[in-house]
């Protein structure tokens, strides 16, 4: 017999079964008042998980498509940005801009650090063309979460738009969209949002819809502009969006609202630690401190002696577990466990069961149960609380 | 009781219940074997519907991105294109390239007329600058085919590119992609492959990829040359594809293949045939001829008296039957009826039906029966063969 699943990566994670069967509803014209009304709940149902009152727009594409718009959108060639690298995903928010011909200069901090803000603040300190931050809230490579309130509070100094990737952190980590002035908030479908890949979800505030109106990189599918003028209008997309995964999403944002954003918020920080604690119960390294630590994905070093690709094809082989490494300058270093949305304790406990069986297989030494053991007393003593 | 719903839209169509269900599959990692295997599976299948040993790419995103991506990936600023304009689709595929910065000259036809061979190729003879041709294969606004063929030798003959919007003619119309010369060829999932939106497939020549490494616009996420490179060395794509959609579509892939696809294009040939005719016998009139009807999509005249939104939601209130109307100039002209994918025989007498109730209600003389009989002697006719 096959193990059942457990799918452990930071995205795309389980989708509930309610949601996976109300995606498997018939399909309805995008021009229809039923879809205008499917719509209209989810954008509502995201306003609520962004925690803003600017305008949510929904692409169909992936989180790469989103970041690529809140740059095509608010941006001119020859532009000047500040794009803040904490790992692979911060480069390629950079990247994504270098391709659009704007000017970024990179402020790179170590993989496995958090952003220095007084580094930041120095950059535009000393150069008053700076238009746009870029950060990535929740660097899914290292597992480091980068505080967007601070640099929310430079960017109104300055005077630039802060433009945020919360594709693996939207609906896991709090972020305060208006409250920390984020200008653009980029999160996508298969994240913490639970539901299949296949739409982006990307808030938009006035600061930005202003920017927006002089920005002169080419788009056509990515055109705020276009996407909010046909929801204001007619609650629906330019496009035909991906009607199915809407109804998922709707179906999703109606759980999130039921546990409410800060019971999600706490369930996350909860199975973090249990993780944590039980790799530390286990003898293994954590690649960031508690401080940074991200609450959707957590980056292992790996032990001397055990290789990436053969620790995680055991954890498939024997027990259906999936895990993921990391890339760039951590490949072959560190395994992930992304533990977002849909995870639950049973699911962390089958996790680190299956991880210190295969690890003790490949020949690491580990006392069978010590780092199941840790995680039992973290979700104990907060049930108890 | 309500009726049940009969969805003749020219997209998104009705998906088969087994691709639906298949789309409620648990979720996989996209960077699995599982997820590898799933992807060369619908790229091979694309492969027999595209008629083509030409790469096919995938994107999730709706069909105007696909459009998008033709431009990015294969022009340059300041190129000369020659855009062929029969209807809306056609002016919004010149207007994407305009939006780029491409220098477009349109040759506009009447709406409800298809392209004159000639006035192209008077136009290539006259210009010896023009890098492509942007065309559509079947005028979703008008009802109207487009023959790539004829266009495909133009191409070659005066080098240039041919680029095929076939978003609502792909599996439902023969395009022969390879035999025609068609260099880049766009579809998407939620018209005739019967799909949930969300997917663009791409056709991409050799003649394309080679004109794409000089292309100097902007473009990350429509990159055609990251989702060969990925595809090609992984059997990848470079971001999260909309794996639900994909599990449909490798459902629906199947089913074109068993049925085989000369006999999907005869069924929908079929099924043109007896609507054109229990349109004629009604007593109204079709906006185009024969000779150039579409056989996805078929656009009738609102007959005198008839209000198009009436009508409309006439067929929606009393028989959750949903047809559509048209845009720009043909506003309120016609009304449009989409039977293309996982359209049957059954559903097209349900909307005559429902189209002949309607109209009577609606104070347009019509004698009961007599379009259905008019369809059902084409089914008969044609089963007979």
């Amino acid at each position: 017999m096959k193990e059942k699943r457990t799918l452990m990566l930071p995205g795309p994670t389980p989708i509930p079964k309610k949601a996976r069967l109300a995606g498997a509803e018939e399909i309805i014209g995008h021009r229809e008042l039923e879809c205008e009304e499917l719509l209209e709940e989810v954008v509502e149902g995201l306003k609520y998980v962004f925690q803003t009152k600017n305008d949510v727009l929904v692409l169909t594409c992936s989180g790469t498509g989103g970041l690529e718009a809140s740059i095509a959108n608010t941006l001119s060639k020859g532009d000047k940005v500040l794009s803040l690298c904490t790992g692979a995903f911060g480069e390629r928010y950079a990247t994504i801009a270098e391709n659009y011909g704007v000017n970024v200069e990179r402020l790179d901090f170590n993989w496995g650090e958090s952003i220095d803000i007084d580094l930041v603040e120095e950059k535009l300190e000393a150069d008053n063309k700076i238009k746009a931050i870029l950060m990535t809230h929740n660097e899914t490579s290292t597992g480091v979460i980068n505080h967007p309130k601070p640099i929310g509070k430079l960017a109104q100094k300055y005077d630039c738009l802060l433009l945020i990737d919360a594709v693996s952190s939207l609906a896991g980590i709090e972020l305060k969209t208006d409250e920390w002035a984020a200008d653009v908030v980029v999160t996508s479908s298969q994240k913490a949002l639970m539901t299949s890949p296949g739409l982006c979800l990307v808030s938009v505030s006035p600061k930005a819809l202003k920017a927006g109106e002089s920005a002169d990189l080419p788009k056509f599918y990515w055109s705020f502009k276009r996407a909010k003028d046909r929801y204001d209008a007619k609650k629906q997309t330019p496009s035909t969006p991906a009607i199915s995964t809407l109804y998922m999403l709707r179906e999703v944002l109606r759980e999130i609202k039921e546990e409410g954003l800060e019971n999600v918020f706490r369930r996350h920080k909860i199975v973090t630690k249990a993780i944590r604690e039980s790799m530390k119960a286990i003898g293994l390294k954590l690649l960031v401190s508690d401080k940074i630590a991200s609450k959707t994905v957590t980056a292992v070093k790996l032990p001397q002696g055990i290789e990436y690709n053969v620790l995680r094809q055991k954890l498939i082989d024997d027990y259906n577990v999936y895990i993921t490494g990391s890339k760039g300058q951590l490949k072959g270093q560190v395994f992930r466990i992304g533990h977002l949305g849909n995870v639950s304790r049973i699911d962390i406990l089958s996790t680190i069961s299956a991880l210190e069986l295969a690890l003790l297989k490949l020949g690491f030494e580990v006392e069978l149960g010590i780092g199941l053991q840790a995680a039992q007393k973290v979700f104990y003593e907060e049930e108890r609380r």
